[in-house]
Order: structure tokens, then sequence, then C-alpha cells
């Protein structure tokens, strides 16, 4: 089988560093051909460093990183350094990167890449805000049909919502562009909250990531050993939700997840529950299904698979 | 410790039907002073007659009935014939009952009686849409802190929704009602579906209640059987949950539940979440608490204390 | 011709007082059966006063005069005493009533009345917010096909709004309110801003008040002096509109006014454009008819039947 | 003084076309730097048509030609040919373009003329729904501040509406893009209906266009003619509005104009509403100005320069 190219979409963010570092350490089957970065969990400058900080860690100069949208569609920028830190890769003691930022605006990159390569053979897989992809689907229609698929982090529902008892962080911050991106037509799979909270970052596995004695093992142990701390003390849980790399696990390992195929629709309009990803899950409306949206996963076997391919690096 | 003096207002509804008997068997703990009844499962028509056809079944012709609101406050009135069948009491061959309905709105009446007790001492059980209670707040807002407490059936967190994939069906029927009841400053406990669909009538649970040998256990038994049908086969679960006893059942024995005092915002203004309860269970907000949310139940205890008493009639 | 039977609903309120007035002084064409305050203008505590000491101004203290709801269905209060002045009917120096209230409650007076007398015998003319008429259509909807028609002052469309931009007073402080009335399928007109704008109290308008040299001549020139004040300066024209004695004025001559019957809709669910009555004016929607929306007074006829009727008391 | 730089984003429509055609008139004020096309009145490969083929009528084919968003943000597409006719522009029987259109996007073309001119030198004249601009200031948020000024034909406020009894068609088509520009900081000046529905197409004044005597009159009688019978109908006026070239002549005599600083809020959440331009014009609200809100015209003055400088083509 040929490799899946991919565009990571992202605002790292330490789980989205470590979903950057998993596609990195997969090389046989994912090919990854531009990271874009779109404002989020921190400021666009900061996911735009941090995401150049993560391909030097993992050695490769080489991937062309893009800058992209500053602000979701329509509302004021809502960023969370309560859980990541005021850089957003707090943790890890890392050098600011020197390899170059592209010239290039991230959604113009998108379009360019989509239209460049055959028709169905390159894969989204954003893991920030939406406002990007929703952007480049808006300037470029065409490119809609030519997407092999996006797998995204994002969207919640019996998990309900972080960053409001209704919504998730990467929904609520640009609902209208999640919800452009969910009309669009593409084949999309969401790994929710649902999902990664049933993928905990405990103490045995952190000391598995730390255990590699590898820079990259030592700087995700340092990375979720800190973006943990937030959510481990909010739920009182053995551990906190490692959201991002689910993405990139779901492309390599399928058999690792499960999930329905419903309709997904964003709330945009009440600001009570803004941004939730309301997902029949029941069968309860007649609204026809748009995205696969993931609610189990194997964790043990996540985590190894996510140790195994570090320990590449 | 003196019996607690409650209203029961309901839209039976065969759920609805056992916490009545079950509040009618619990003499020494309860005083149901009247009930109350309000459009919702069934039409009003309906609910006031199967109200009093379960006071007949439990030789209770002296407990006076009213008819209330036939309608939510500004919205049509949805039904849910498809769970409770047409009459919304199929299942057991009752009479038809020859008790009268009170002639006074049951609006009026849920005044009057809260004017004529002690302050603070009658509490409420609506285990229906919230119409008549709010309409009563709206037109009597004296009445509000001479309520002693109230305990009602409605809302969804975690498990989101069913009637549709973000409400309840007692909160989406009349949302604007239940927001109502939410700002009003009485001492506020809900029994959600996080909870109830802990409380799951088996097959074993059914067959306790049918070996009562009883009228009361073989019709609570035909009841039960015919309700649980349509979510058992909806979630694919051992049994469907029994939903309205609960508010009973945490009157006498509220050590066998547990729950988190939050706050509760009511969704009345978008159609995709309409109705939604909006619980900040993770207390990620600054919003006040308001309710006290129940989440979990021991289910053994509840079943057994269901049968013990229902055994009394 | 048989006199027509009217409850006047309001919330006095200067306009209100002479809209009660006006009708008090047209015996041959009105049966004033009876007031119900509502809280609108100022609280219910003061608009019930205001109507009784209206009544005994015109030496009327055989109306009856009921109280009603004291807040809106579901939002808190709105009150205008930047308009009216902390009394609800500064201006004149009126003695305090001696008249009692009626013990009845609003809503039920409605109810009972309209079913008392013939069916289609009642007109309800509201000058205040719709909470009393919408909570009794609510309680008691076999009245809807009683009610010979409803003769409102609210809403607004071409003149937009005055309490916020896009909404009138007394559709804003009780949206959902109006959004029942309007729904109730009775008999509908409604006197808007677009209306009663057209209908200024200019100087010599008040001047002609006053020379009536009776009590109660000289007590509307003193209401209407005060009340004028804001929406003079506010708008900056010559005179300010007198809202509510238009609905009265309708009954008696409704040669002196025309509309449109068109669909009206009222917002209720966004908070910026809350309570706008949105009136399809210009045909371009498909939404049926439910209302007469006045638009255009004669005002000079207006003012000459006022100031006639006013000298009769 | 030097002449105003301008791009036109448009969506012709034959007044869209009458505005192009103004602007090139008047060279020696206006230095029309490009025009960019967007889906509005008629699909974007018929915009992108029609803004060519008016070029060519005046013999510009010179301008370039850009085309932009075929779709509104997060909304599908309202077009408006029971105005415009099928193709946008009928009424005259002009030939095809043969002048290409450009390669860029519209989008990137509006951030790349900004960037490349001194900085406060560009002014945006939008005539349709506001999808490109609102693209532009999201992808690229420098560019806000080298704007000089926006003037666009949109809104609506005491002319409440044309498409919907609330909102006009430019910002209904895409009220998210209205609300990130009216949030922009730009200095924004705004012609709404209130302002052109006192610009109206008499016979006379079409008579004096065909008066003309050249193509480009005679076309452009021939173009009002068509546009002018559908609102000559509803609204049963003497004539009907000329909306966009009222934005062209106001930067050519902005002594012509009157209208008020204010705030305007765009509704984006309720669909009774959506798209409504709230503007606080009596200064009811808190909320800071954020455009010049045109309210009046001298319209003899403006068909005078219209006539005098379309006879230049």
């Amino acid at each position: 089988m040929s490799r899946e190219k991919i565009i990571i979409d992202t605002d790292p963010g330490q789980d989205d560093a470590v979903a950057i570092l998993l596609a990195l350490a997969s090389p046989e089957e994912i090919d990854l051909l531009a990271i874009t970065c779109v404002a989020g969990n921190v400021p666009l400058a900061l996911t735009a460093r941090n995401a150049r900080m993560v391909c030097e860690l993992a050695g490769r100069r080489d991937i062309p990183v893009f800058a992209g949208c500053d602000r979701p569609l329509g509302r004021a920028l809502v960023t969370a350094e309560h859980v990541h830190g005021k850089t957003g890769l707090d943790g890890p003691d890392l050098p600011e990167p020197t390899m170059p930022l592209q010239d290039a605006h991230a959604v113009d990159h998108i379009i360019a890449c989509l239209r460049e390569h055959d028709s169905g053979t390159v894969t989204l897989c954003p893991l920030g805000p939406l406002t990007n992809i929703a952007t480049a689907l808006q300037k470029a229609p065409d490119i809609a049909p030519r997407i092999r698929r996006i797998v995204l982090m994002g969207g919640a529902y019996f998990a309900v919502g972080n960053v409001t008892p209704a919504a998730e962080f990467n929904i609520h911050v640009d609902p209208q562009a999640a919800g452009i991106v969910l009309k669009s037509g593409v084949d999309i799979t969401m790994a929710p909250l649902d999902l990664t909270h049933k993928a905990l970052v405990t103490e045995s596995r952190n000391a598995a990531f730390r255990a590699l004695g590898t820079p990259v093992g030592i700087a995700v142990a340092q990375m979720t050993e800190f973006f943990e701390r937030y959510d481990r003390e909010k739920y009182g849980s053995p551990g906190a939700p490692l959201h991002d790399p689910c993405v990139i696990a779901y492309l390599l390992r399928p058999d690792l997840f499960s999930g329905r195929h419903v309709n997904v629709a964003i709330e945009t309009t009440s600001e009570l529950t803004m941004g939730m990803s309301v997902a029949d899950w029941w069968g309860v409306t007649s609204r026809a299904p748009n995205a696969l949206f993931l609610g189990d996963i194997d964790a043990d076997g996540f985590f190894s698979l996510l140790t195994e391919r570090l320990a590449r690096l």
C-alpha cells in the first residue's frame, strides 16, 4: 500500500507536537507534505514557532511550515495558555527554531497542494480550530472533491465539553469554520473528547516515553507532564487525555478505534451552547450522516504504538 | 421526623404512574397532597385521565387530581406516544377512572396550596414538562420562597438527550418553563437522564414486580414492560431507564443517590440545541450553582426499595 | 349599534392614563368591563396604583381594577422610569387612590370574564407588555375563540424601535408573551410606533387639553407635558408620540386609521434584535397575515376626538 | 487633490454596472485600480462576466477584473434573478466580453494591492455581499489599517429590508462577512436602503440617460428600465432605487449626502432577523459608533451628476 500524503493543520500545543512527531516517526505509512499553522491554543506567531521547533527536534528541517489565519471567522480569538503554558509548548527546554517559515499563506498552500496532487490523494489532519481549512474551502471550493479525507481532532458529545460545559476547545474557538467543514461533503473522521478522554497519559505511560532516553522521548515526557497537570486536577482522573496524536494513530492503525457514522451539526448561534458538536449518536433525527464520530479506542494499543514509533526518532 | 408534604406534577406516562404508586405506598414518609396534571407524554386530557386511573389502582380515590396547562409556553406541544403508547399508559388493561377531576386549575391549586400551608413545608415533584410550575411561579411569585424544595425528573448532561441529540424530553417540550424554574431561586434537585440511565428495568427486576402477585405489582410489570421496549431497542441495553420513580425514591432514600451542586442553564434560543440542560459539572464557568444535579444511583437499592414499597399496596 | 365591551390591560404610564380616560369618556360606544394591570413602564404595585388614581380622577370608583403578573415570561423586568418618572404618572399632583384593588388575579379575571360573556363580545385592549394576556391564553386556551378582538399598542417596523434599535418597549419587555399572542389565532390590530409617531402632542395640542379647564383636562396636559419631554428631545420633533390612546381611538373612529393585514413575527431568540416585531409589510415572505398593522393616522382628527371626549369628563 | 485609488468589489447587477461606469467616467477624481467579483445577485461566473462586459462597454479593456468567492461564509448562496434577470444584466443587448479574467483570486489581489500601495491610500467600494472583503481581512489582518476607507452599498434601518422583512440583500446573503467587516476597525461609510430609496429612477431621469444618445447612455437606460420593474411594482413608487452608484457618487460629491456616525451591528444568529443591520440611529445603546450610516441624499443633484458623467463615456 502506498503512503498516505497528509497536511497537518495545527496550533501546537504539546499534544499537537506529539502528533507531529508520530507522523514524522511513521515515514513508511505517512508522507507529511506540509505543516500549516493556525491560531488556537496560543496566538499564530507562537504556533508557527512551535511547529518548527518540533520539526527541528525530529531533525526534519525539510518539512515546509506555513502560517495561516491568526483569528477565527468573525469571533475574537480565545487561547488556552492555562492548559498549554505561556508558549504553548511549555515543559521541555527546546531551542528557538532556526528553519524559516514558508512565504506563502497556509490557506494558499493548502489550495495549491490539493490542486497539484492527484485528486483524492491528499488527506487533511486538522489538530486545532478549523479556520485555515474552512477559509481554503471557502476561497477555492474546487478543492473539496479533491481532498481524500479529513481526519480531525475536535468535538465532544457524551464528553460534552472542556472549554465550556457544552463545547470542545477546537470547535468552540471557531464554530463558523467547523460548520463550513462539516457541511463540505468531504469524508470526515472526528476524534472528539469522547475518544481522547479514553487515551489518558498515566504515570506509567509517561514513564515509558521518558524511558526511551532519546531527546524526543524525554521532550515528549516533559511536554505531556506539563500539559497533563491541568486536566488531571480538573477531572480527578489518573491521567489526562492525549488528544491530537489520536488523529495520526487513526491513520496508522484504524483497527484500534471504533465509532459511528452519524450526523454532526455545529451550534453557531447560541452563546450558551456555542460550538457544541451535536452528534446524532442515537439516530433520533433525520439528518444525514456526515462524519465518522470516533467513540472508543484501545488505549493500551495506542500508547504502545506511540511509544514504539517515537523510539524511531 | 414528620412526613414530607408533596404535590406531584405529572404527565403519566408509565414511569410517572410508578412514581405515583411509590409515593402512595410510602405514607409514613410522604403526604401526597395533590396530583396536578400537565400536557407532555400525551395530551392533557389523557394525563388527567391516567393520573386518576393510577389513584384508583392504588385504591386512593381520595387524592385530589387537577388538570393544568395543555401546552408549553409559546411552543407547540410535542408528545411521545412512540414511547408510551396511544394512551400514555399502554400495557396493563386498567378500567376507565370514575373519580372526578377537581374543578380548579392545577396552577391555581399549586398557588393556593403553597399559600395555605406553612411556608417551607410543601415540596413540588415535577415529573413532566415544567409548564404548570413555571406558570404558577409566574402568576404568583410570592410562592417561590414558600416552596420547601423542587425535586424533578428532567434534563441530561453526559447522557445528553433522548428526544433530540441535545435535549431530554421534559425540558425540550417546554424550555421556557424550565428556564423560569431554574432561575426561580428555589432549592432544586434534578434527576436527569445521567441518573435514570443507571436505573434500568432488567428482566429480573421486572419479574420481581410481577412476582408480587398483586394487582399493583402486575400492572407495574405490564407498564414497565411496555414502556421499556422503545429504549431497550434504541440503546441496546439490558433494560430501559425508569425515570420518574427516582424523584420519589430520592425523597425516601437520598443516601441511594449522589450528585453535584452546579449551575444548570437551559438553552432557549437555538433550535439545534433547544432545551439542553447545560450543567456546569466541571466548574468551567463562573455561573453560580442553582441545582443539585444527580449523577449516580445505587440501582439495586433503588429497585429493592421500589419493589418492597409496591408490595404494600 | 351596541357598545363594545372591553378590558384594558395596562401599565400606566401617562399615555395609558389618557387612553383609560378616553374610554371612560366614551360610554356610548365603550363598555369598560375592567382594568387589568401588569408590570411594564413601572413595577406592578405602581401600575395597579396608577390605574386606580386615573379611575378616581374620572370619578369612576366603580371600575374594577385587578393586579396581574409582576414580571415577564422568563426574563427580568425592564421598566421605563426615564420616560414616565419615578411613579409612572409623574406630572400632575393626584391624590393617592382609596378605591380597593380587586382580590382576583388579573389573569383569572380575564379568563372568567371571557367565559361569562357571550363568545365574541369582549375585546381586549392591551397597552403594556402582553404578559397577562399570554398567561391567560396559556392557562385557558378555550378563551381564544371567545375573544372578539385584540387591539393593542405595541411593536414597530419602519419606526424600528425605541427601547433598543430594533424593538419597541411593550414587545421588548416580554417578547415570549407577544409571540404567544401573535400566534393565538385571535383577530389582532396593532398600533405600533409607525402609527403613534404620527400622533405627536405638539404645544398647541397640549394647550387644547389645558384649555378644557377641567381637572381631567389639566391633569392630561400635565401628564403629556411630563411624558413628552423625553421623546421630544430624543427625536428632535415638535412633539412626542401619544401611544396608547390610539388603541381606544381606533375602537371609536377606525376611519381615522389605515394599515395593512400582514404577518407579524416576534424575535424571541437573538439578544441583538430581541422583541422586534417583524412585519411583512412588503409581502416578501410566505407567512400568513395574522394582524392588522396600523401605519397611518389622521392626527388632527385624532386629537380633536381626544380633546372633545376628555371635555365630557 | 490627488485621485482616490479604489477597488470596486461587485456582483453586477445593473446598478453595479452603472456604478462602475460612473467610476470610469470620473478619471480626474477616481483611479479604478481593479474590479473584484463576488457571488451575489447572480452566481460568480456571471458576475465575473458582467463586470468585463461593462468595462468593454466603456472601452476600458485595461481594467483588471478578478473573480473571488463563489459563496458566502457558511451559508448557501441566495441570488436575486427575480430582480436582475437571468444574466444579472438583463435589459441591454451587450456582446459577450472578450477581455480575460485575471488569474489571481480576488481575495489575493485585494491583499496584494493593499500591501503594494502606500498605507492609507486605497479605498474599497463593495457593492455586493462582503465575502471577498471579509475573507481578505480574515486571511491578512495586516491590511485593515492600510485601507483608506470602505464605502459600501448595503444595509437598511428605517427602510428595514428588501430580501426579508428585516434585512437588505447584500448583508443578508453573507451576514457573517458583514459582521467581520463592521468589526474591523476600518473607516466605514454605508449607503443603505434608507438612502438609496431616496434615489429613485423616475421616467424623466431614465429619459435623461437615454437622451445622451451614446451607447453607454442607451445601455444604462435599458438596464435601469429592466431593473426598476420589480421595485416599482413592489413599492408602488414613481421609480425604483438606484443603489450602487450612490457609493461612487459619495466619493465624488459627499456634499450631496448626509448621515450619522452610529454603531451598526449585524444580526448573525436568528433566522427571522438574519442579516439585519441594526443601526443605533437614536443612540439608545452604549455601543461605540463604527460607521457613517447615510440617511439622505440630494436626489436631483445625484442624478444630474450621474447623467453628466455618463455623458463623458
